[in-house]
């Protein structure tokens, strides 16, 4: 009970300093609450087994596909990316995104690729 | 993948006319996310297996427990209710306030309780 409180996501966005590397801020039903800021390309990767919810609080986080498609994300938007699906998350040009992501907690970084923007952990914040 | 597509979530809560009845935006991983417009007080109810993610959008909503104690989520903060505990989400009084909920597709909106407030059913916004 004592550790039930209410977390403000822009406070943890403040204390986080790491670019592309997601920090846990709540953790149920063996599902993970993470916050990411975001700049530039990530990977192109897929989670075989995990649907990813990712949830923009500021910037604009572009999702593309390898179908060439490519999906704008702004602040009070979600978008869930299936299990199995493509995917490479960007923002425009020099611009960071403040990303909330919504996974089980199974779920890897980059899916099966390693690539030096893969998070060597996981932390709290 | 043609139905990977943005959801904007206060156009979504402006389509929800319904008081305490939740509406689906979106399924991932065996959860859902929900809205819901609340207003005054819910019943107390707990939920046996599920933990209850609490995001608030508009308004402040208070989450009273049986311990005396009682928790305020404003915009832009999340709550956990572990599963098991028992809560009475409210409003200030005659405040409407904008609540996302992320959680389990078998969560039972007022658990084991039977109220007058329980929804019949769970549709998609």
């Amino acid at each position: 009970m004592t550790d039930i409180k209410a977390i403000n996501i822009m406070e943890k966005f403040s204390l986080l300093e790491a670019q592309w590397t997601p920090h846990i801020i709540a953790e149920l039903n063996g599902q993970y609450v993470k916050l990411c800021k975001l700049k530039d390309e990530f990977v192109w990767h897929s989670h075989e087994d995990e649907d990813e919810l990712f949830m923009v609080f500021k910037g604009t986080l572009i999702m593309d596909f390898r179908d060439g498609r490519s999906v704008e994300i702004n602040p009070g938007e979600i978008l869930v990316v299936p299990k199995g699906v493509e995917h490479r998350p960007r923002s425009l040009e020099g611009e960071m995104v403040f990303n909330l992501l919504f996974e089980p907690k199974e779920t890897k970084h980059t899916g099966e690729i390693e690539s030096e923007l893969t998070a060597k952990e996981l932390n709290w914040i």
